[in-house]
């Protein structure tokens, strides 16, 4: 499978997500416990992985398997990373408003980038930080404010502690990624085998999540367990599906591919889900939109675009008249 | 004197013509008849050009002067140009309000790349082209009108009409532009000895508009040389001034270096006042504009920095040990 197929696929169901999502909800609220997706979620990713370990088990040759310890103990990290990343996002949005955090959440793709170099030690060139940096700004373009809407709240106008944590947050959020890239990569293990250590640390997590919750509630509404499947709609089961799935895609991305691929597909998918709703709900669309969608195709362009198409000029073959020797013209010489 | 430091002193000049024409008016309004201004910078920049062609003249080799009329005739068609220009402009504002005329206006950038290559013939690359692309969004950016702005006139609700003579106007502004380009380089004639009929021209046509005007009015603030000065203070001598000196550099960098130049000069010179202005109009920065300044930065290195910079990534020299051959990895190899 090629990586821009994966790649495309996961834009497609991340910007559904979205959609999904909103389309889940009724009068602006969720019947369901939204806790419980996310859970099921890993749970499903869980099966997946399982049964294809399992066909992957009856070929020869087996796949590898580590299974000890040492090897083991660094798959609930992701897990613990998102856990304080979420608080650290909560704590951010104690200091600024939803849509300062929705800005700010594009630097992640800087970090991304940053700790892509730093922790993995891939080297990229001078055009593909630019890229990096230039869908970043792409994203964050598309979602600066219209003229006219309602809330009208400054964006430099938050205490220095939310942009400290909002900076923070982006770097949790990069390195819960990256940390991941390294995993799926350390060794040759079968993916599905990763998967399932990977999942049911996060299946793990996230039921604590729901238990923590019950506690929190004193349990007026019984535990988890008798209502996880309460007010669940097809659209609710599709959400559930979804999220596993490209669940399950990112994780194939981060050992056949990288993090800054990931990164392209799920900034799309952004975008993807903002001209998506100008059809589905009346969404008025911005020149800032559109102006964002381009600097962002740009920046796709001119991170994987071979380098020899994007800066050599077209090649002016001349034949010399006396000496017939074809003299061609490459701008990189004269540099 | 190197084409940058020409192209940096312009931009400070342009951008300091808009501060100083802002600081010339008063209760928002101009004293003085604000056709006048180009009259007498168009006089400034004939009587600074017959000075420096005349020092010229006194030293050997004399420089080449093309007087028949076949090349003379050239010249006054920059200034025709200018004159079908404005007039296309004024009917666009019939059309469309100031801010979707502004932000049209940033169209100008792609059509100068566009007649630049059609009709000069010169080659760029594809990182060249995506860096006038970048350009355009990114000055187009910085201007997108801010959260909670007064007028709220929607950019996508001017008639067809609006936007057809946005585009011709954008068209006319690169024509006129890369027309002189032609005419500055199409022989090694003196730059003053060229500037000197442009200007001559210019001048006539901007004196044509003063008497238009007289007629228009019907005279009865008498006729336009009895009242050149009227109104005039110190700052708008120094507007005519900027504006002549401004005139000199660009007719400059057509000679020696061009058109793609100037624009990326006069894009800078409008994110410098926008800048500016928030020191000294108290002008509120918004995300847009700071967004948008990274954009332009970011197309000003990708067309100005060598393609070696851009694309290579850092040379990973290792020494292999059994052979001490040093192995360079150049991402320009796999492709």
């Amino acid at each position: 499978m090629r990586w821009y197929v994966v790649a495309s696929v996961l834009t497609i169901l991340t910007s559904s997500q979205g959609i999904l999502t909103s389309l889940s909800q009724s009068n602006g609220g969720y019947k369901y416990d939204y806790a419980t997706v996310p859970f099921l979620a890993e749970v499903f990713k869980l099966i997946v992985s399982s049964v294809l370990l399992w066909r992957e088990c009856r070929r020869s040759p087996p796949p590898k398997m580590t299974t000890e310890w040492r090897s083991v103990r660094l798959y609930p990290i992701p897990s613990i990373i998102y856990l304080v990343h979420n608080n650290v996002q909560f704590a951010t949005l104690t200091y600024v408003d939803t849509s300062t955090y929705q800005i700010m959440g594009n630097l992640k793709i800087v970090t991304t980038g940053l700790l892509f170099r730093l922790f993995l030690k891939r080297k990229l060139s001078n055009l593909q930080w630019m890229a990096i940096v230039l869908l970043a700004i792409g994203t964050t373009t598309s979602q600066v404010k219209g003229c006219g809407e309602a809330s009208c709240e400054s964006l430099f106008s938050a205490p220095i502690q939310g942009y400290m944590l909002g900076v923070l947050s982006a770097c949790l959020s990069a390195l819960a990624g990256v940390y991941t890239e390294f995993l799926m990569k350390k060794n040759n293990d079968s993916l599905y085998w990763q998967n399932i250590q990977l999942y049911t640390f996060g299946a793990i997590f996230n039921m604590a999540k729901l238990v923590l919750d019950d506690f929190r509630s004193g349990f007026e509404k019984g535990p988890w367990w008798q209502r996880l499947f309460d007010g669940y709609s097809i659209t609710t089961w599709m959400v559930v599906l979804n999220l596993g799935s490209t669940g399950l895609l990112v994780s194939w991305l981060m050992k056949y591919a990288d993090n800054i691929i990931k990164v392209y597909s799920t900034s799309m998918a952004m975008l993807l889900t903002m001209v998506l709703s100008v059809f589905l709900f009346s969404f008025k669309p911005t020149l800032q939109l559109f102006l964002g969608i381009f600097v962002c195709m740009m920046s796709l362009h001119m991170y994987f675009a071979p380098p020899s198409m994007l800066v050599d000029l077209p090649l002016t073959t001349k034949a010399a008249p006396d000496s017939l020797v074809e003299v061609s013209v490459d701008r990189k010489t004269s540099s």
